[in-house]
């Protein structure tokens, strides 16, 4: 083997097409398509993107040359709740409060961390499957699934969710703000990993909880995290209870900064909007966990019109029942053209700048969903050989459009290969299935 | 090589996982669940279906032990324009005039026979892929599509579109009519390729034209597909030409019959809801092109109230841009309840039988889109070892919910595999992609 300094890089990607972007710094995504692209990946971090000609000459430990294919950023979620798969089809089709109190209520409150910790790798294998490279994580037991995240090999932005009330995982609001300190030193310099606090939401905390929750995050710098204005009944509770919505309670607790990404927003008002807008703070929309539990369908053209581009999430697989950002940026196209009845609307490209460059926002990294030189080898490819994406003319019309996530032919994260035709590098496949078993026969017994 | 009266059938499936069906005679899909499962196929029929250890003593000429797999029914597609894969993605994000004539109609007025084979020859591949094994069609030189359907190995209720206007196939509706009964002629007993009456709609034709449509139906005794009801325009449109809105304008010439299928019918009034119940005329319900669009959302929990199935279809590749029918049954499922707000509409056993029963009821094969003895063997096999499958609760949940298509690893029509773990049997994939090149390049220069 020869020695490291004689090769210019780790990796030498060659692909037909590339989505290569602006740098963080240019504010926009800057997405735009390079033929005949080739991609240099040293040390987990982009050092060269531009044509295959170009970068032919450099000496590499690998070369990759996937050929007809598209290099693409890797895709951003903005929310979930990753362990959630254990759930996965569990219950559909009811009534929000029957589904919620007897069918996913009954079964958290036993949770453990073993359920969490494989709930969440079999979501991180659907995530790499499926194109996504980083993601927002709210749930109990994060502890858990930053184990199952770092085996997995992505990224993850970890939010121990807060509540008012006792959980499995802490007996108080106090003890759950306890554990996101100890995760925020234990993965301080953490490449991968980072924090976040995560109040669950309004309703299911409080104003004092709210507060410090604001506090925690500014004495640490970590981001904040809340679902906030995700059905009428929420919101219409919160006028009777504040005299005010939801997003205009958290303006009013001061939650409303560029850290802060509020979840959901189905029913904000005009002037939720308007404060939303002023005041930076991020929104994370995931179209098909509104529509399964009837929540209705966010108001993502009046926030574009105002400058407020969403990240976008998955939710979790309890009410998705995907984890697939591709289904996920094809249902946030698609829907708000038939549900404003104006085929103008959240257009490709705009649509690929939430899963990407607005999720990043809203995990408080935006370096993250942008292919760049200097920038973190985070990305995907998909197979262009794929039957539905023939014949190609717009690269960004068939990501939004026309693929279904599992074209993803290789998925590298930070440098590393997490995926590539068939075989996940970090994962075993096969045993995951077999733990699934386990799961499901958690779920059955759980009364 | 034995003899064949040496066997007891062709082919013995075996699965953990079996959608069965109830025969068509019992009207309802009848749909059920079956584990360690077996099933037997001779002559394109299926011969016995039921627990693996009933059946495992039949002497069969091949086994094929899927394992953790899920069979069930080929998905049938209510409504496409299977050629336009040519132009997919060609233009997003327009408005719906502009689109058609400035972006669609200006290829299509130059469009040849070899394009509508190439162009179909590669939808065809994407239907085999994602888990379709029956479709209707319509569109011009339906004989090229029907070449390349009987290569493909699919089943297809072919549709010569009838305008009032000269077009690149016919130079009057009255031809295009000649053609139709020229082609049930030519495929006059032929077991996959049957023929309809497609007159396109009502708005791009008039009265005499459909009124001679319905009379040809009648004469050949031929299935009748129109676009009905797409948008909120056309029904105006038809309001003030003719007194009355689209769907009534149909019954009124006596088109609404139960071997006619209505295309879309976003926009019918609550009266029109009941003659389409109370013909039994059946719809195809294409939610995300209609989305795509900007046309809305079909009534369709007011239609299934009123005891209508509709079809499910994907429409054309230029406005969806997929040929998917998983992700058409996700876009169902979710749709209509984030629409009306109640999460417990369009349930997924309902959009399952919708995919099969609903399409094949559309199609007048009601035959197909079931798993029983005596039926055709049209089946398809999901991988449950797929990420996004895992745990697995309610086959039927995963079916609409969680799968994406791609997990499909087998495709069978009337008996014969089509695609087996990733290889088509039928097709020439790396030939596709390279005459996918081709249709880009006639699109590029057809002004």
């Amino acid at each position: 083997m020869a020695d490291t300094a004689e090769y210019d890089c780790d990796v030498l990607l060659g692909a037909d097409f590339l989505i290569a972007s602006a740098p963080p710094e240019a504010g926009i995504s800057g997405h735009h398509v390079v033929e005949d692209a080739a991609l240099a990946v040293s040390g987990g971090r982009i050092t060269a993107a531009g044509r295959r000609s170009d970068l032919e000459g450099l000496r590499a430990k690998r070369r990759l040359e996937l050929g007809r294919s598209l290099v693409m950023p890797g895709l951003v979620n903005a929310h979930t709740h990753i362990a959630m798969t254990f759930l996965r089809g569990w219950a559909d089709d009811l009534p929000l409060a029957e589904w919620l109190t007897r069918h996913i209520f009954v079964k958290e409150r036993r949770l453990t961390a073993e359920i969490v910790e494989l709930g969440a790798l079999i979501g991180c294998a659907e995530l790499i499957r499926t194109g996504c490279t980083a993601f927002a994580d709210m749930y109990l037991f994060e502890d858990a699934v930053a184990a199952a995240v770092d085996r997995a090999g992505l990224r993850c932005l970890l939010g121990e969710a807060i509540f008012a009330f006792a959980t499995p995982a802490s007996a108080s609001a106090e003890e759950a703000a306890d554990r996101v300190r100890g995760q925020a030193e234990r993965f301080r310099g953490h490449g991968r990993l980072r924090v976040a606090v995560m109040p669950h939401s309004v309703y299911t905390t409080d104003a004092a909880i709210l507060r410090s929750s604001l506090r925690l995050s500014e004495e640490l710098g970590l981001p904040l995290h809340l679902h906030v204005a995700e059905t009428a009944r929420e919101a219409e509770d919160c006028r009777r209870a504040h005299g005010k919505g939801p997003v205009a309670y958290c303006r009013d607790l001061g939650l409303l900064r560029p850290t802060t990404t509020l979840i959901h927003c189905v029913v904000p008002d005009d002037e939720e909007l308007d404060m939303i807008a002023e005041s930076g703070a991020r929104v994370a929309h995931n179209p098909r966990s509104n529509l399964k539990l009837g929540s209705g369908v966010a108001p993502v053209p009046a926030m574009l019109r105002r400058g407020i581009l969403p990240g976008l999430g998955t939710d979790g697989a309890a009410s998705n029942n995907a984890l697939n950002m591709f289904a996920e940026m094809n249902a946030c196209a698609l829907l708000h053209k038939g549900h404003n009845l104006d085929p103008t609307l959240c257009p490709a490209a705009a649509v690929l700048d939430m899963a990407t460059a607005g999720s990043a926002a809203a995990l408080c990294r935006p370096e993250l969903g942008r292919i760049f030189p200097g920038g973190p080898a985070d990305l995907v490819a998909l197979d262009l050989r794929s039957p539905n994406l023939l014949p190609l003319y717009s690269p960004f019309s068939h990501i939004v459009y026309a693929a279904g996530g599992f074209e993803v032919r290789l998925s590298m994260v930070d440098g590393r290969v997490l995926y590539e035709d068939g075989a996940f590098t970090t994962l075993d496949l096969p045993q995951l299935c077999n733990e699934a078993e386990k799961l499901k026969q958690w779920v059955l017994k759980t009364a």
